[in-house]
């Protein structure tokens, strides 16, 4: 069980960000995402209508006490793993991590409150330069799945990509027939 | 030699997005990034700032026409693999791109012209579901390098990170000293 947390997620400045982490959520096979910060319905129906479109069981919940929600889900037995350019290296943690069962990742952005640092059971990060919130939890579900989500099919999709060397080719798939 | 084109970037919508996708290209070791559309110096300021301080040589050029820069570059022996949800398993063609000496990659978004796809000699997908461009460079890069820039010293930095478990370390470098 994998689920995320983005903090202070904010309409204006973080709206396509915010997307493209859930949508890197959703393909890189974590089960859920919260998000603090401003509501967003937009955001929320965008990501819920991906999932039915291209399959698989991924949602989105708006989360109204991050910091109160991080306490709960430690309490549930969750490990708490904060992506922050400033944690440990991802190479000298991975195996531990892997043996996690239950796991909360916390997607920061610009200053987070100090006091998810230390609820963090690890502060990790992808690389120790700056890039990006989206890529950096790219990294570590592609390493904690060991690459699975490459040839993984979600389940119930009613439209499906086949890759192609040119062009695109898209089918739509009926369940009901 | 790994070089990115970034297509058809529009300042206030894609700032961040383009941004991101720069600083993922820089942290994963690619050479340099063009991006086309429009001419953004903030953009290109504070990325150029990002590698005086964090070091390496990485950095931002604009390209005026991304068509020509594209065949130019295919007349110099540069592979052109174009990052697009309905190209091939990045899985299929791994180890043959590892042996290219020369990458462009194309970083496109929505609505790339179908010329790209038919100049590429590579349409490659990171997953064929919708996430983010910011994920598929950074898994493409992370692949093609295996893993090497999450162990890697950009050269010359003036600050450092030092990973902790908990709290931030920056150290401060003077190369003057």
């Amino acid at each position: 069980m994998i689920i995320i947390l983005r903090l202070n997620h904010r309409i204006f400045r973080d709206k396509r960000i915010t997307s493209h982490v859930a949508l890197t959520a959703r393909a890189f096979l974590a089960d859920k995402i919260y998000y603090s910060g401003e509501k967003d319905s937009n955001l929320e129906n965008s990501i819920n209508k991906v999932s039915k479109q291209f399959g698989g069981n991924f949602n989105v919940e708006y989360c109204v006490s991050p910091i109160e929600f991080v306490k709960h889900k430690k309490s549930e037995n969750y490990k708490i793993i904060h992506l922050t350019v400033y944690g440990l290296n991802l190479n000298e943690c991975i195996k531990e991590i892997r043996k996690f069962k239950k796991i909360l990742i916390i997607v920061g952005g610009e200053k987070v409150p100090i006091e998810y640092y230390d609820l963090a059971d690890l502060n990790l990060s992808i690389t120790n330069q700056p890039h990006s919130e989206v890529s950096s939890l790219a990294i570590f579900l592609h390493e904690f799945f060991k690459g699975k989500e490459l040839s993984y099919e979600l389940k119930n999709p009613k439209i499906k990509i086949l890759p192609q060397r040119r062009g695109k080719k898209i089918i739509k798939l009926d369940h009901n027939s």
